[in-house]
C-alpha cells in the first residue's frame, strides 16, 4: 500500500474514540478562538472585500458567511470565512503555519450543509490537522525555504482530509479528494504582509470543500498524490530525505494536535510571539517604558524569512516586521488589533522607536545548535546603562501546550473579538453555545441562531 | 523598474494596433477552434460533473456556461468552460502547454459580463498569451521537470494578464492581479490522464477572473511576484539561469503567438501528435494495416514525462499513452473522440497491437543534440520484413505555423465538435458568428444568441 492509500485508510478508519481527549480539548479551544477571530476579521479591509465579492458572485444557499449571515454556496462560504479568519493573523499557529484557519472554516461550511454535530466536526478537525502536522513534522518546513506558505499548501491536504472525514468519503474517494487537492495547492510567501496571505486561508478552505465535492461526484485523480515524484510532495515541499511511508504508517502515533497549537495573544505573525512575550516580561519586571530605552536587539529564527519588512508602510506589513512589533510594544505596552492601524503605523513615537531596534537573523546552521534551541534572546539597553535579556523558548510561548493561556483568557479574547460585531447579549450567547463545540447537536441550527445577522 | 512592473506596463501600454495581424489571425483560429472543443467537452464525463457542480453551487447571472446555457457567476462560468475546453485534450497546444484553454474561457466570461467586443477579446488574448509564451521561452520548461503543469501554472499568469487587459486595469492593479494569481498557481503532472488535468484549465480560468476582480476591488499583494525569490518564478518554475528582466523588457519583441500555437487534429496529449502524423503518413504511403505490422518503435521526448501510462486502463489515461495511441491509430486508421472510449480502450485488437509497440524515452542530453532536434522517428516493421521510418519535426506538425491545417479543416473540426450538442442549423449559425471573432461587436449578445441552450 502506498503512502496515499495508507493515509486515506487512516482517515476513514480513525474515529473520535481513537483521539486523545486532550487533543479534542485543544481543538475545541482553537476552533472556539477562531470563531471570534473570524468575526473580528470581518471588519478588516480584506474581510469587507471578500464579503462583497462573495455577495456579488452569489451562490446557492448552502452555508453561512459569519458576521453578515449571508447564505451562499459551500465554496463561497468557506472562502469568505477562511479569509476573514486570517485577516488579522490573530488565529492560532503552530505545526504547519495556521492549522485551524486552514481547516475549521471549511468544516463549518460543510458541517452546516450536512447538519453535522459539533462532535463530528471536532473528530474531522483533529484527523485533518494530524495529517498536516505529520507532513510538516516529516518534511521539516522544507516548503518554507522553497517559498510556499505552509498554511496554504500543507493546509490544502489537511483541510481536505478533514472534509473527507466529515463528508464520510470512503477510502477510494478520499484518495481522489487528496489527489484533487494536491493540484489545487499553491500560495507563496512573497504575499505575506498583504491581503493575499489571509486569502490563502480562504482559498485553502474553499478548495478543500471543492475537492471532496468533486470526489463525491465521481471525479478521477492520481492515486499517489503524496509519493509520486510529480505529485504534491516533491514539487511543493521539495525533494528530501523524509520518509513518507513512515509518516503515513505512523499517523496518530502519537497524536500531535494537543502539543502543536498555540493560541495567539497578539494579532501578528507568530514569528513575533516569543519575542513579544520576552519583551513584556522584561517591561513588567523592570518597569521601564519606551522613553527609557536606548536600544533593543532581537535575534530571529532563520525561518523568519517570513518577516519580510524592516520598514513596513502599511498595517498588514507591520504584522510581519519584528522592528515594528518591538517598537509598538515598547510605546503602547501592548500589541492588539489597533496596533495594526494606519494611525499607529504612522505614529511618530513608534517610528522613532523603530530606529532603536536592531534585528539579527540567525543562519539555519547557527540555529540548529543546541544552544539556540532554548530560544532567541531579546536584549534591552536603557539610557541609564542597565541592560536586560530574556529568552522565551518557542515551546514556552504563552498559549501553547506547556504554558497554556487558560480558557478564561481565551474567552476574554473571544468576547473582545466577537464584540466588534455582536451585541453583549449575543456575545454571551455565542460563548455559551460555542465554547463546548462537542455539545453542539446540529451545526446548521447553531450557526444560524447564534452568530450571524442575529442582531439585525 | 522590476520585472513585474515592466510586465504590467507592457500589458497596459500594448494595444491591438501593436499586434502583428498574423498573431490576431492565429489567435482567432485557436479561439474559434476552442469554442467547438468546449461544446464537445460538455458531453464528456468531467464536463457533465463540472456543469452539475456549477449548477448546484449556483451564482449570480454574470456569465454563461456553454452548451447548457446556464447563467452563473464569472468564476463558475470560467471554471466550467475551462474544464469542458480541456476535457478531451483536443484544444490547441504549444508554447506553454495549452494556451487557449487557459485564457479564452476566462476572457469569454469576463467579456460577456463587460459587453466587450471580439476585437478587445483578441487583443487581450494575444497580450496574455505573449506573457505566457515569453515566460516559457525564458525558463525553458523548467516547471515541467519539477512536476508542475505549465497550462496551470504559467497559464495562471497568462490568463490573468489577459483578463487584466480586458478589464482595463491600470498598471498598479495589474501588478496586484499578477501578485494574487501567483499565489493561486498550482497543478501537478501526476494528475495527467485523470479528470483533474482538464480541471486545471478550469481552475486557471476561474482564478484569472478572480484575481482581476480582487485587484479591481482594492486588494493588496506583493509587487514583485515574478522576480522575488519567494514569489512565483523560483518556487514554481525553479531556480534557473534565466533572465526575467530581459524577458520583461522584450515582451512582444518578437510576438510569438503566430508561431507557437498548434491546432490539434487528435484529441490526445500533444506529445503524441508528431508521432501520429508520422504514422499516418507511413500508412498512407505504404498502404499497410495493423494486421501487416510486426512491430512499431517510437522515440519520445524527455518531456514525455507527461506520457505516464504504458498500460492505460481508462480512456483519459489512453490520451497519455504513446503505446495506446499508436495501437489505436494502426487498428482504426484514425484517432478521434471515439478512440478514447471504454469500448475502444478495451478492444482486443488494439490491446493485442499495443504489445507490438515499443517506446524509448530520450534523455534530456540526448535530445539536446543537433541530430534529434530534427524530430523523433517512428519505425514500422511489417510481417513481410519491410521496414519504414518517418520523422515529423515538432515545428512541422500539421496544424502549426509552418504546416497550417487551413481554415476549412478547422471549420470541419468545429462542425463535428459543435454538432455533438447543436443542430446543423445552429452549428452553421455559430460558424458564421464565431469564425471571425474580431467582427463581434458585443460578446454578451453573441454568446446568448448563438451558442447555448438555443435549440431547446
Amino acid at each position: 500500500m502506498g503512502a496515499t492509500e495508507t493515509i486515506a485508510k487512516w482517515i476513514v478508519d480513525t474515529s473520535y474514540e481513537d483521539i486523545p481527549p486532550e487533543a479534542i480539548r485543544v481543538a475545541n479551544e482553537s476552533c472556539f478562538d477562531l470563531l471570534g477571530v473570524i468575526l473580528a476579521g470581518s471588519t478588516q479591509p480584506v474581510g469587507e472585500i471578500i464579503q462583497q465579492y462573495v455577495g456579488d458572485s452569489g451562490g446557492s444557499t448552502q452555508a453561512t458567511v459569519l458576521a453578515s449571515g449571508l447564505q451562499t454556496s459551500l465554496s463561497n462560504a468557506a472562502l469568505a470565512n477562511g479569509t476573514m479568519g486570517h485577516a488579522l493573523d490573530y488565529d492560532d499557529f503552530g505545526g504547519f503555519g495556521h492549522p485551524t484557519v486552514a481547516i475549521f472554516p471549511a468544516l463549518l461550511a460543510l458541517g452546516e450543509s450536512l447538519n453535522s454535530s459539533g462532535r463530528d466536526l471536532l473528530e474531522a478537525y483533529v484527523i485533518g490537522c494530524e495529517l498536516g502536522l505529520a507532513l510538516q513534522h516529516t518534511t521539516k518546513y522544507a516548503q518554507m525555504e522553497k517559498g510556499f506558505h505552509s498554511t496554504a499548501v500543507i493546509g490544502r491536504m489537511a483541510a481536505t482530509a478533514a472534509c473527507a472525514k466529515l463528508l464520510g468519503l470512503d477510502q477510494e474517494q478520499t484518495v481522489i479528494a487528496l489527489g484533487i487537492a494536491g493540484s489545487m495547492a499553491g500560495g507563496v510567501i512573497h504575499n505575506f504582509g498583504t491581503m493575499v496571505k489571509p486569502l490563502h486561508a480562504g482559498l485553502t478552505c474553499r478548495d478543500a470543500v471543492m475537492a471532496v465535492e468533486f470526489a463525491q461526484r465521481g471525479f478521477t485523480a492520481g492515486h499517489q498524490i503524496f509519493e509520486h515524484p510529480l505529485g504534491f510532495t516533491t514539487p511543493i515541499l521539495g525533494e528530501g530525505i523524509y520518509d513518507l511511508d513512515d509518516m503515513a504508517e505512523n499517523l496518530g502515533n502519537p497524536f500531535r494536535v494537543q502539543d502543536a497549537l498555540i493560541i495567539k495573544k497578539y494579532p501578528c505573525c507568530g514569528g513575533n510571539h516569543a519575542m513579544l512575550d520576552s519583551l513584556f516580561s522584561l517591561m513588567r519586571e523592570h518597569n521601564f517604558t519606551w522613553e527609557d530605552v536606548a536600544s533593543a536587539e532581537v535575534d530571529q529564527s532563520y525561518l523568519s524569512i517570513v518577516m519580510l519588512y524592516t520598514e513596513p508602510d502599511d498595517p498588514l506589513k507591520g504584522k510581519f516586521s519584528a522592528k515594528y512589533n518591538v517598537a509598538a510594544a515598547l510605546v503602547d505596552g501592548d500589541v492588539n488589533i489597533d496596533t495594526f492601524s494606519e494611525e499607529r503605523i504612522n505614529n511618530p513615537e513608534i517610528q522613532d522607536t523603530m530606529e532603536k531596534v536592531t534585528t539579527r537573523v540567525l543562519s539555519k546552521w547557527e540555529e540548529s545548535s543546541g544552544e539556540v534551541l532554548k530560544g532567541l534572546p531579546v536584549r534591552i539597553t536603557l539610557k541609564d546603562g542597565r541592560t536586560f535579556e530574556h529568552v522565551t523558548a518557542r515551546d514556552m510561548i504563552l498559549g501553547g501546550a506547556k504554558n497554556p493561556w487558560g480558557f478564561d483568557s481565551i474567552k476574554g479574547k473571544f468576547e473582545v473579538n466577537a464584540g466588534l460585531v455582536l451585541s453583549d447579549e449575543r456575545v454571551a450567547e455565542t460563548v455559551q453555545t460555542w465554547s463546548d463545540i462537542g455539545e453542539v447537536t446540529d451545526l446548521s441550527e447553531t450557526i444560524r441562531s447564534t452568530l450571524v445577522g442575529a442582531d439585525q
